[in-house]
């Protein structure tokens, strides 16, 4: 894709400080721009690159706007982030070839799936009995979506996906356990964005559901029953254990944990890696990571926190005697 | 399905009080009932939508008859949990089309492996050289059996998993990691359940043995020559390390990690996302969690952690100090 | 295989004490070990096996020569570990059919994609546009590759690997996400194998890089922009999130996450299940793991742990007091 700052300005807005006219070839980050190519500054703890980098254009917030422009042309707007998604979604536009409509010959589509016209899906996908795929959903390589699944409008399902396998439910009888059979199904939303090898559980009973615009990552797994608000996004490795409900707005980080039949309320953020064991009523960030050392320093502390109950008796008695 | 109250008891057993002729089309959770609606109450903490709920019929312990029967018909069992799960067993078996039996026409079986005529292949399911299925197994969409991987009878493997995968195995070499061919397979017991997109690896030398009636939920990964121990159940995103041997009767909690040459006696319990560091002989629960809290409090207990060592010492000197 | 010790060592070097005419079938576990096996001796803390193994002979290091000659015949080689990966080679190219080059009829290979002939495609794996597979590499069933992604020479995936899938990245816009097109691709080198159901996420702007020699285990997630050095090694459910920088050599044990953003040396150690909140500039072992604990001792420490920041402020108080 060729096209000068004027016209990506026509497109996206924002205001053009400097030469309209040159010409882009390619999106870049600071460090790695080329003298054809446009890059943005959202973060500024980057901000010392805007000396150093190559490219012809910088998108900028209007506090950087005379800095920038001192070293060359510079598109001002109020959220350069933003500005770039956008630009991206544009340039994927015009230089990938539209994922193809319809059903590649490869997928396995069961005659009852209701699969929108204008939905893709991808090589060796497999779509159960009385499944359904919304308008303009794009449903990747290799996912699974079980009979009776359902999945919204402009929904992106990544490869080997697996959306509506049996949740893990056993009844123990004598140290056995007995299966008991997943009745329900899953409700994913619009605009919903699900990752790599990520499965969602069917309901035992009822649905499992995801609401609309909520983003996730790869190798995440939903438990059944479980409810995530709308606009939460989870990122990498995240578990959520079964009828767990999740509210709107809320963001989890890698490799976090959230225990079954838990409630978040909404707005509520959860560092990565943290286990989280009881509701959270209150909007916030959670955190509940042991902080890591070298690990002969990590070793002489993990043995005292084993010790630590006993170390606050005796910090206690050492109170009582000391006037 | 429609069948009355009576239908039930006479197929599943228990004491019926109240109306047995009522009609059930549903089996739901208290909370979701509709009049046509059966449901169970297990849990006692769940005893106070007795009142509230608009099901037909409730499923309930002998201590609960009477509150129960107060507000409709009854059936009165002493495990409402297991009685639950037999109807359901029951329901699926009359409502949902019975799994297809043999080799589904898009799946990919070597002709040396054995399939028994009464299992189910899955669409798009891959099965290797020399691997067999026993009876009544059903192999999920997109399940990978690899050569020489064996699975017993009335299992069930979930979509996307991977059986046979080579274990992780390489000798150092001036830094560079030169690889240990695996040459063992993967021994799957029967009454099995695998989840969605879990790896078993094959093992170095011996087979990686999955005793029977094991449970193990999506996104587990069991390294190369563990053995777990029959009924034993693990949640989602559990790890196991090469060569640990895991009893009988064991559970593991949602994202909890297994280090590699461990042993767990039989009934062990291990907590959602606690690290096993070494053999645990004594049967019991375990658990090993750093307590989530808002983010800043966690970060000045964290802090003060890693100085934990020191403030012991600390504490010591001042107890010499103090008569 | 039916051998002599005579023909290993002709082979792959070592010298034979006892009778090196013995025929060898199998190689096992000095444990498991039958009269027609070979068995290495590795790891000093199984030197109390030598006593017992039926192994025909014995592959040991010079310092244990003499203690393993005394019950047999005997290899004896600088580094018994490294001869048993060379000998493991030798043996699966003996026994197993060699992997069929080229490409299964049930894979789908885009048109364009750049498939070395030496190489082998499993089958139902899936191969997307522009993309590339080098020399002798040999790609797993239902492996996905996306479009414009490259595997190097003599790479091993596993099956379900995912290599190429967006990397998770928004704007945040009004509490909704803006989805940021991902325009970069991922860089694969050469002798890198890659475990089962692990995901590789392509660039954002750059690509995605992973080294030479890496060897990555199963359900490993690696975000988009990350740089993986070479003959690094990360063992199962490992998360890297995005834009990381990681060093050659390093080790990350199984359920380790490395936070976004972050840069770790050359030399680096990451003991599993360890979060790794900030780079790390010098090499190491690092660790952070909530010691486990019964669970009635891990809640005692738990709670007080919440209030260590204040056992702290108490100690501090308790010392001014104390001459």
């Amino acid at each position: 894709m060729r096209v000068t700052i004027a016209d990506i300005a026509a497109r996206l807005g924002g205001e053009v400080v400097g030469d309209a006219g040159l010409t882009i070839e390619r999106i870049a980050s600071l460090e790695a721009a080329t003298p054809n190519s446009i890059g943005f500054l959202a973060n500024p703890r980057y901000r010392g690159q805007l000396a150093s980098t190559q490219a012809a254009c910088v998108i900028v917030a209007p506090a950087l706007r005379d800095e920038a422009a001192a070293r060359g042309a510079v598109i001002v707007t109020p959220d350069p982030y933003l500005y770039y998604a956008r630009l991206s979604q544009w340039w994927v536009e015009a230089v990938r070839p539209a994922a193809r409509r319809g059903i590649h010959p490869s997928a396995v589509v069961d005659a009852s799936a209701a699969i929108d016209p204008s939905a893709s899906i991808g090589p060796l996908a497999s779509i159960g009995a009385g499944a359904s795929v919304g308008a303009h959903s794009r449903i990747g390589a290799r996912v699974v979506i079980a009979d009776g699944c359902h999945i919204g409008e402009r929904c992106i399902v990544h490869p080997g996906a697996v959306i509506g396998a049996d949740g893990f439910g056993f009844a123990p009888n004598q140290g056995r356990w007995e299966k008991i059979e997943q009745l329900g199904g899953v409700r994913i939303g619009n605009d919903v964005e699900i990752g790599a090898n990520t499965c969602i559980d069917r309901g035992a009973l009822d649905d499992t559901v995801i609401e609309d615009g909520v983003k996730l990552d790869n190798l995440v797994q939903i438990g059944h029953n479980a409810r995530i608000g709308a606009h939460t996004a989870m990122a990498g490795c995240v578990g959520v254990a079964g009828s767990a409900k999740i509210g709107a707005y809320c963001t989890l980080g890698g490799g976090a944990i959230v225990l079954g039949h838990l409630e978040l309320a909404d707005h509520v953020h959860v560092s990565a890696a943290t286990t989280i064991t009881r509701s959270i009523l209150k909007p916030g960030l959670y955190s509940g990571v042991f902080p890591f050392d070298d690990n002969a320093a990590w070793e002489k502390n993990a043995a005292t926190l084993r010790q630590l109950h006993a170390l606050r008796d005796r910090l206690r008695a050492l109170e009582k005697k000391t006037p």
